[in-house]
This record gives structure tokens, sequence and C-alpha cells, in this order.
């Protein structure tokens, strides 16, 4: 049976469905009830029911209309993927976009009923939509798992097992992050906090698994009081000895579904803090005891910040993660540049495997930390292309190539992009390398004073590219995990207005692009440590080393539109790439990074 | 009487008052019934109760304690305005600044009383007070002029005159700007409007007078409905021409006392637009005609975006009065460099005032648009540095001078800062002097996509400083108004986040400075007018062109600190503004400004 027939089929079961269950629609949302961005199988609802596989979509199914709401990123990819589905997609972050809740607002009758699965929708996501539908006096019911029935082969919570990140690795032990953070949860007047964030479980309790491609998060909930904190985990994924380890952290575990008893059974006089942006609805409510919510402190968890501020030991692990990284990217380039020579026929796929293959041998490597973007001409001209399960194209001798990828590693982990020429390149194609790398040497190069935002230093990297009339359409960085999620915040850099300072110790991703559909695409992105350099009368002022090591080809750049000071930064890391990584080359790899890293003469 | 005796005696008065009343704090706002930043003296109170003169702050009396709240620029002012008094200054815009309501909140006890005249307080204002009262059952008691008892010879309302601002000059007639503003009202489900800030009604009005000091604005008040249109306003001020022009224009008259009668006689069914954060408290309280306000929409007067992007007329009378302006700032630096080298003795006041002279003379000249700061040496080091009714400090020959001024003309209002050598300078000086220029290029060469809002273009003009580790502590641009205010909204360019695209047709200064306290101040002051550049597949984007006609002194630059096209456009500007005003200058001044133009060897 096709995709195709498979989605018709789905949704006219999800239409008898919701007749069984007298609801007028039903919201399927992209995410689990860990509010996470990749999702293991068994809560990829959304792919069950429409067969688009982004990171970013909501599903809604009414009786006479199935709609898809996803941003920019998705529009080419769900286009494709929902064809000849009787789905529309709803465009979002474009101007005049309509939100599900809203468009649901004013295409439906007055008390219409809306089915949800409540466990894998932030409460505050749930509250959204109730707000949007009050006019109409719309009602929302809240169904577990509804989508079950339409599912026969389901598949179940993944069993990995759990291993300790030992605190040669993670730099602070798991009692020292826990006590930390009762005080902070006390300082808010709490008795407990409740955490359903994966990665943020991960990093308070330093634990690690495989439960989902690229994250190496443990499926799990954490609720810690002042005396006690307990991870509630399926049975089965935790050893003796990881056991053991974690009780010396005055940690206790009990089984992944018994948290709402665990909530049910707390005192009374208990308040609890917890982020109902991240917090499932249906967990959310378990936790209202008070018709006024008094018992429960909404807030944005504490953990966030706290990881994100890297300390030193998690900075020298991700020292060592860059120069494994950067040793697996020269050794890949250089391979890719010598199969090319050789004639040797390359795909997208299976050149994209090799460098997962030689990312795989380093020393502590965990995988990638997400799927490689790997692009070959015009496919490059879509930020987030994927081949899909297909080769992809064929790479020639000619153009630009755009792979943007990364690593885990037990020390750290990685997300570089490099564009590289394969053969001769149009003006407009050298233009664009120039000019997308003049924005990210600009951002390199910041200085700022203490209490800057990412919206503040966003228009730096693009202000070079504005001067050329040219821009990208998603945002310059990311925060970037500890051997976690190759996106965190709470930081960014984008124009969009975030009210989170840069602080020393977050590692942030620095990646200015040019984008020209059915041509080419370009992006360079390397990986930023926010540093103190110096405290003055005006006050302390912070700048960037930048950790990522792999050479930026010179060859395609148009010399004439770049300035001293930008020749000589380049110069500067190419030399320190190859000094830095050429010990741990091949005699023939080194031989050719001295080629490539050769500096560009200073006018 | 001294000052001191006369606020301590104030004070005396006050508390005799407060207990007549059963108050336990009063709080006097530095505003009066329009939300002005510059106010007539009958509505000077916080000046009479503390003799502070600053444009910003608030007064806090209670049984006990003698309060201002001001910010970091009128720190210094504060301090020795206040000095021998019982006031405590209380730090606003700094680290863990408390502002009064929850000083209050903290420092009263249950059940307080706090008096305020309501007449001179924006209603979101009270608000806010109201709201940080509440743990501690905080009342409010508002009586409109309490102080009028300790105020015998409290002035009257000023007097002056009225004019029709022609449509020459406005490049729009009033009944045209009403029709466009009943639209709006009538979008947003409203029948009604009230207005109190007096350049919006000067603005909607083509009415000016001279009833505030340096902005030529009307007191009054308006009220538009669908077919209505009436100007509150002491009778006696609009003579029998004015009466009749606006009547052509659909407007009537009526007592300034009259609104609240107009207000109450508004029909059940009316819904009226009104922005909470300038309406005062008494007067919006007095349109709450259900519990739940359903009758207000309390919303950002659509007045202030349409008067901030200027039309075709308007723009070419900016033009005009940069013209004029630039030639009195030419002349007066032309007057200044000669008189200093005759020997003559020169103070802060007798410079500023012969500007303000020269600037009279000019076409059009309607006077200063603000009181200029005209400072000399460490003085220039307070960026709002006013030598009050003293002569301030004697000009030497060496060292720097700062001068921020501003003229009003029918057809516009200038804003222009300059910092001119008056003889050797110290090498801090001039890398200040030059590195601060730095920043005042980058912000008026920027381009920008449309969308683009003054956060993210603060930082083009910081950079430049934050490079040599150096910052300002005020914002880098304004919005100035159509001969009106010359610190208009809604637009800004400032590291505080204000979600207001630039936009084309936008007047905003750009001036970046440098303070160096004991020792020396740089600013450097240009208006820059927003402009379309181009279109293409990446969207509008959007320039700026310097509309500030006057020379940059080159003399005291450090070459070495320029870039090559920072060179070139300080030449071209210099060669512009020469050749543009040269014509307009006697032939003594043109020869000096031939000098003083002279370009700069570019490397």
């Amino acid at each position: 049976m096709s995709t195709t027939n498979n989605v018709t089929g789905k949704i006219r079961q999800l239409r008898s469905l919701m007749d069984e269950q007298k609801w007028d629609a039903v919201v399927i949302s992209g995410t689990d009830p860990h509010n996470s961005e990749y999702l293991p199988e068994r809560w990829q609802q959304r792919k069950l029911i429409s067969g688009f596989t982004g990171s970013y979509g909501t599903v809604v199914i009414t009786k006479t209309h199935a709609g898809l709401w996803t941003d920019t990123r998705y529009f080419i990819q769900a286009a494709q993927e929902l064809e000849d589905t009787e789905f529309t997609i709803h465009p979002l972050r474009v101007p005049g976009a309509v939100d599900y809740p809203q468009w649901l607002a004013s295409e439906m009758q007055e008390d219409v009923v809306i089915g949800i699965d409540g466990s894998c929708m932030p409460y505050q996501e749930v509250e959204k939509l109730k707000k949007a539908l009050a006019p109409i006096k719309g009602k929302v019911k809240d169904k577990t798992d509804f989508l079950t029935p339409l599912w026969p082969d389901r598949p179940p919570l993944p069993m990995n097992p759990v291993f300790i990140l030992e605190e040669k690795y993670s730099g602070k032990e798991a009692h020292r992050k826990i006590e930390e953070l009762r005080k902070k949860v006390h300082d808010a007047g709490c008795t407990h906090i409740v955490l359903n964030a994966l990665d943020q479980i991960a990093w308070l309790f330093n634990i690690r698994s495989h439960d989902i491609p690229f994250n190496p998060v443990v499926i799990s909930y954490a609720l810690i009081g002042m005396e006690e904190a307990t991870l509630f985990i399926t049975p089965g994924k935790i050893g003796e000895k990881v056991e053991q380890s974690l009780a010396k952290q005055g940690i206790v575990t009990s089984p992944y579904g018994s948290l709402t008893n665990a909530l049910q059974e707390l005192p009374q006089e208990a308040r609890v803090m917890t982020d109902g942006n991240t917090l499932s609805y249906s967990i959310f409510n378990q936790l209202v005891i008070h018709p006024g919510k008094e018992n429960i402190h909404d807030f944005p968890s504490p953990v966030i910040l706290e990881k994100a501020i890297k300390n030193q030991v998690e900075i020298n692990g991700f020292r060592k993660a860059f120069l494994s990284d950067g040793v697996a990217m020269e050794r890949f380039l250089f391979w890719l540049e010598k199969e090319l020579e050789a004639g040797s026929l390359l795909t997208e796929k299976s050149v994209s495997k090799k460098l997962s293959w030689i990312r795989a041998l380093s020393e502590e490597a965990m995988g990638d930390s997400f799927q490689s973007i790997s692009a070959y001409g015009s496919n490059a001209a879509l930020p987030h292309y994927n081949h899909g399960a297909e080769e992809g194209s064929l790479l020639e001798k000619k153009g630009l190539y755009l792979i943007d990828s990364g690593g885990q590693y037990l020390s750290g982990t990685t997300d570089i992009t490099r564009t590289v020429p394969l053969g001769p390149l149009s003006p407009l194609e050298r233009e664009d390398y120039t000019i997308a790398l003049k924005g990210m040497m600009a951002l390199s190069t910041a200085v700022f004073l203490s209490g800057t935002k990412g919206t503040h230093l966003d228009m730096l990297a693009r202000e070079p590219l504005w001067k050329y009339y040219r821009n990208y359409g998603h945002g310059t960085g990311h925060g970037v995990g500890h051997f976690l999620c190759v996106h965190e915040g709470p930081q960014d850099i984008r124009m969009t207005w975030r009210d989170q300072d840069i602080l020393p110790g977050m590692l942030t991703s620095n990646e200015p692009g040019l984008y020209r559909e059915g041509s080419h695409g370009v992006r360079h992105e390397n990986i930023l440590l926010c540093q103190v350099l110096k405290e003055n009368e005006f006050g302390e002022w912070l700048g960037f080393e930048t950790m990522t090591l792999c050479h930026i080809d010179t060859s395609p750049l148009l010399i004439e539109l770049l300035e001293d000071w930008e020749i000589k930064w380049l110069n500067n890391y190419n030399s320190h790439v190859f000094n830095t990584l050429s010990p741990l080359l091949t005699y023939e790899e080194s031989l050719w990074l001295t080629q490539k890293t050769a500096p560009l003469p200073v006018p």
C-alpha cells in the first residue's frame, strides 16, 4: 500500500473515531510527553496520520479538512510528502500566518469539541488553544493515546540501557547539581520540582542512553523534593551498577508510569515548581489540586540555564571533542576530494554515510548528533535539505557541496557546516561564499558588554551580508548541549527578541548562509564559546573563542571583497587548524592540509 | 529664603496637609495632564516640592522620608540640587534599582493611604502603583491640584495664541488626517478617541503655539467621534481667523475644562479608544462607565505612528530646516573659533546664547528645540549637562567643547551635536573623538531589511566602540518631530527591546558618544531619514540619508584608527556640507569652511 493510500485510510479511521467520541476535530501535535524535538517512533503520531517527517508541525483534522501547520524550513518537504493526500499546508512564520488555534476558532462552529492527546502536548500550548476557542465556547477533550486503535503495530517504549556519564566528563556530580537545584526551588518558595524534558533530566542526573536517535537521552521523568530525588524510568533499563551509582547520589528509581501516583501522594502543603511550556497538559492537570493552581509555580526550569553554562571540565571536554571532530572532518574532506579526482560515483547519501563512518572511528565517539544535511548544488538552497531514504543527487566536479553534520562524544557534542567547491564555480557562487563568510567572521570577532542578548549579536552577522542586499531566512545561532541535544536553550542568536544574556561558558553556533533557489546554497558554521575578555570602567567585556577545528577553503573567495582584518583572521584560523590537527593526521592528509591552509596574501 | 529652606518649609506644609487628609504618603509625578516631558510652570509640582529641575523623576514624601526617583542622566544634577535638603535620591535604571511603587510596598504598613494628583499621572502609572500596593492593601486617593494651598503664586495656564500650520508645511490638511484616524478608530470597533498628548493634537489639527518652552504645542484635549472633532482649549487662545480655519476642517472648539462634561455626555453605546499610558488617571476614570471597562479600548494612540512617518512635504521642509540650521551652526562655529583666537572671554552660557541668537536669525526660525547642552572639558562628561542659571565654565584654548542644540523651524525641527577642539588635545581625547565617530558612521551607512527594529540597529553604532572596550550609557537615537517635540516615538535606537520597525519616512537621531568623568566628553549627532534603497528576492532594503548639514572637524582624528571607507564617507560628507552651505555663507565663512572640510588623504 502506498503512503498516500495509507494516509487516506488513516484519516478515514480517525474520522470514525471522532464520530464515536463526538469530536468535531482533533489536534495531533508533533511532540511527545517530554516536549522533545526528535521523537522515538512510539510517539510519531503526526507522521502516522500524515506521512510528514519534518521536525516541526501540527496536524488538525476536522470532518472536512486535513491541515498541517509548519514553517518555512519544511514548505518544500511537506509539499512533497503530502502530495496526493487531502492535506493542506498552512504556512507559519510568514506574514499573515494564521496558527491552528486561530484557524479553528474562525472555521469551527460554536460549542466545537476538539480531541487532543494531552499527554503529548505541553500545558501552555493547550491553554493557548483553549483561550483561542473561548469566544466560540469550544471545548478540549484530553484522551491519552487515542490514536492507538489506528496503530496496531505501534512501537513500544525504547528499552536502551542507561549509563552514567562519569564526573571526568560531567565535571559535577549529580548530588551537587541536585543540591543547587533544591536551593533554587526553595528560594522560589517551592518544595518540589517536576522535570519532564529529557535533556534536563540527563544533565541533572549525569545519565545517558540512546532512546532517541542522535540525542543520548533517557526516557524518564524526575521529581525532586528537598530530601528525595526520584527518577521515573521503565524497569530493566537500569542495571544494578547504575542503580547503585545513582543511589550514591541520593537518587532512587521508580517505574516510568508511576509519576502520576507520586504526584497524587505529595503532601497537601507541597508547592511544586514546573515548566508549563514543557510539562504535558495531562500531567500538569494532575498536579492541580486547587482551582487557582496556588500549589503550582509555573516557571521556566532553572536547569535550562544551569545546563547551558558549561563548567571547566565540560569546556575541556568540548576541546577534545572538537579535536576529534576536526580530524574526522579533515579526513572526510581529503577523502572526498581524492574520490572525486579518481572519478568515483558519489551520491549525497553515500558521502554522508562515509562521514558518519569516519566520525564513528574517533575516540569517545557516540554517533552523529543529528541527521547530516548532505546537499549538492541546488539542493543546498534548502537550509534543511534531506535526501530522505534515496541516494540523493550525484556529486559532480563543479559547483558547491554543503555538509552540515555533527558528532556525539562522551566529552561533548559538535555541529559544523562546511561548503566546499567540487570544481569550477559561478561568479555568484563565489560572491555568496565570500559574503556569507564575512558574516561568520564578524560574529566570531564580536566584542560585547555583559548584558548583551543574542538579538543584538545577530545583527553583526547579518550586516556584512545586508551591505550586499543579501540575507538568510534562519537564525544565526543556537545553543549546543554537552553530549546531549545539538539544539538547546535558553540562548540563541536571531532577530527575534529573547531576553537572555549571552553568558560566559555558553556554547552557541555561528552559521550565516546564503541560498539561491534552483542554483546553490552556502553556509559556514563554527561553534563559539563565550568568554570574559576584560573588565574596565565601562563594565565586563565578553567575546568568543572559536571551538570548531576544520579549515575554511579559501579557493572560492573573492579576495577583493575581503577587508584586511578578515584575511588576517582567516589566515590565523587556518594556520591554527593546521597546527592543531596535523599531528593527528596521516602524512598524506597533512600534506594536503598544508595546501588547503596556505595563507592568503595580506594586501 | 534659600532653596533649601524653601524645600524644608514646603515639605513641612505638605506633611500638615497629609495629616489633614489622613494620607500616609504622597506621590508627586514629574508630568502634567498631558504626560509632557517638558511642562509649563503651572504643573512643575515636583520642582516646587523638591527644587529638582531635571526632566525625569518622581517624588515620594512620607511622614519620615522624602525621596526622589530618577535615572542615571540626573544623578549628579539631583545630588547638587537636593543638597542640604532631607531628600534621598533613589537611582533608577541601575542594577538592583527599586522603583517607588515597590519601595512603598516594602516600606509602608498595611492599609497605607497614598495621596496623588491623578490629573497629572497617566492611568497605567497609577494602576502599576495600585498593583504594587495590593499585597499590603494600600489605597490611592486622587485629589486634583492638592498642592495648590502650598503654592500661593501658582502660575496660571499659558495663554499664548494658537496659529495654523499651513498645508505647505504640514503636507496634509487636518480634515484628511482626522478622516484617516476615524477609519482606524472605527476598525478597532470604537466610536470615539480621546487624545491628551499635546504633540499628537498639534499634529492632527495642524495647530501650533508656544505653551511649553521649546515645544510648539497647544495645551488642549481632543475628542474625535465619527462625525465631530472637538478641540478643548482655553477660550481666548484662538482668534477668529484660526477658529474659522479650524471650522473649515470640521473642528469645533470648546473650553479646556469642559472635556469632562463632554465625556459624560457621550452616548451609552459609545466605545472610546484612548491610551492609558498617556491619558491621566482622573480623566480615564471619568470614562469608565462599566466596571469591566468594556466601553474603553486602552490602546496606543494610532496618531503616534502616523505622526512619525513624515510625508513628502514634511521631508522637503526638513531639508530646508537642516539647510538653515547648518548655516547657523557653521556661522556659530566660525564665530567661536575667531572669538577664541581673539582672546575673548567666553563662557558655556554666553556661547550657547550666541548660538540661539544666530539660529533665531534663520528663515522661518521659531526658537530653540530644547535647552542647549553647552559643555566644556569635564562638564561634557555628563551627557545631559546643564550650566543652570550660572555662566558655567570658561572656555579655554585646549580640550574639547561639546554643543548639543537644535532649532524649531516652520518646516521642521533639528537636533545636532558637534564636539569641537579648542586647542591641543590629549591622546585619549583624540581616540575617543575618533572612536565615537566610527560608531556614528557605522549607523549612518547601515543597510537593513524591512522589519528591522531600533534594537538591531543600535548594535551597529556600538560595536565599533566596543571593539575598543568603550561604551556610552545612553540610547543611540530618538525620533524627531516635525516642528514639534525634538523627542518623539514610537521608534528609537537603543539596546532595550522595542517592537517597532524603523520605517521609511521616519527621522531618527544618531548620537554615539564617549564620556570620561573628570576629563572630557565626546558626542557626534546627526539626524537620519529612513528610506527605501531597493527591493530584491530577499525583501525590501532600507537605509538612511543623513539630513544634518554641518561639517565634522577632522583635525582631532587619529587617521590610523579609520578604515578606508570611513575616510571616504567623511570626505564625502564634508564635501557635501561645503557644496550645499557655502553659497549661503559669507566669503570669509566660506573660506574658513573650505579649510575645515579639506579632504583627508585616502590611503
